[in-house]
């Protein structure tokens, strides 16, 4: 690997090139949240992406570039998916209780974890220069719950009492944890109850009989 | 590294040897707990435990050995510390609020997270045979609060609609994924409020006016 390459954005590449880059991306992104970051090497993604090292090398001249970039792709999955018209900007408890649902109803919950979370647990201790973008990552997922309950607030169906940045964090740590409990137990027990409880401390502040 | 050879039980070694193995096991759990577990080796190992390589392979013949008795360690660690009179198991809600504030102001915290959800989380996706033990710790912990939410329960004091197996997985989760989120934020509110928030939802159940 050339330390001194620097990795391409891609608005620089031509459309051929940034369908090489995404189809690199992808394959990387599927094998870290598989195998892990450290199991995830250039011989086992020139074989899946089917692409030749120099490509890879291109595209991604250090691990370092290669992680970033995955995080930056599991970061916009995850805000694409909570960013869905099904749960309407997450402004009602019912919203709320449909996004737990569909996690406990998620299979990988349980063998593989979040995501980004997983991602994040495994590379915070290394040396690869990736804190900025975890922040940042957990920072806009934050805020499109602390957003949602907000607009509740405003609206009077969240009592004056309630504090959304709190209640934020306890759902996306909830969340978190309840993903790391789960993969260590093998069943999905643990976050189970972690959502259920989480979404009802949110739903004391309701103002309306709920 | 032999991989034939197998790790003695401390029970089999002699007091001499015991204490050896408990000096390397407990700079092992130091470096893992700083460095992550990839980041350790035998040649790290020998320098800050002031032992030799051989010494290293006798009492850990493969990496997956030492990183066993570090769960065991890392768990025996956190489980003492929960049981220690100041939190009297658990058995009202100002032993969690103790809790809570300790962690709080613990300032490892947001550097290193949980010495044991941060290994979990490190190798729970790697070939290492460890997933019995950390269920097995994880339930220890999760009983340790259970069984103080069961006994007030018992007494009056927690309401018959509490569920004591639910609130200790909340309290469990949003401890681990608060670790997580104040690790990647550099500082220390996604805990704070997470671990808030939940001690306030047990508090929900609590029947007198606390």
């Amino acid at each position: 690997m050339q330390r001194t390459a620097r990795a391409p954005e891609p608005g620089e590449l031509t459309p051929k090139g940034q369908a090489t880059r995404a189809r690199i991306l992808r394959h990387a992104a599927d094998l870290i949240y598989a195998d892990g970051v450290h199991a995830t090497n250039n011989e086992k993604l020139r074989r899946v992406a089917g692409v030749s090292g120099s490509q890879i090398n291109h595209y991604f001249p250090t691990k370092q570039d290669l992680v970033l970039a995955v995080i930056g792709w599991q970061a916009e999955s995850v805000l694409s998916f909570h960013r869905q018209e099904r749960f309407a900007g997450f402004e009602s408890i019912d919203a709320f209780r449909e996004w737990a649902d569909f996690y406990i109803g998620y299979e990988r919950a349980y063998h593989e974890g979040c995501t980004l979370g997983s991602l994040a647990s495994e590379i915070i201790k290394t040396d690869l220069d990736v804190h900025g973008e975890l922040a940042d990552a957990f920072d806009q997922w934050r805020s499109i719950f602390r957003t949602g309950l907000e607009q509740m607030q405003q609206r009077g169906e969240l009592g004056d009492d309630a504090d959304p940045a709190q209640l934020a964090d306890l759902l996306l740590a909830a969340f978190q944890g309840g993903m790391l409990l789960a993969q260590a137990a093998g069943e999905i027990g643990p976050l189970r109850h972690a959502l259920h409880a989480a979404v009802d401390q949110v739903a004391t502040f309701a103002t309306s009989g709920d």
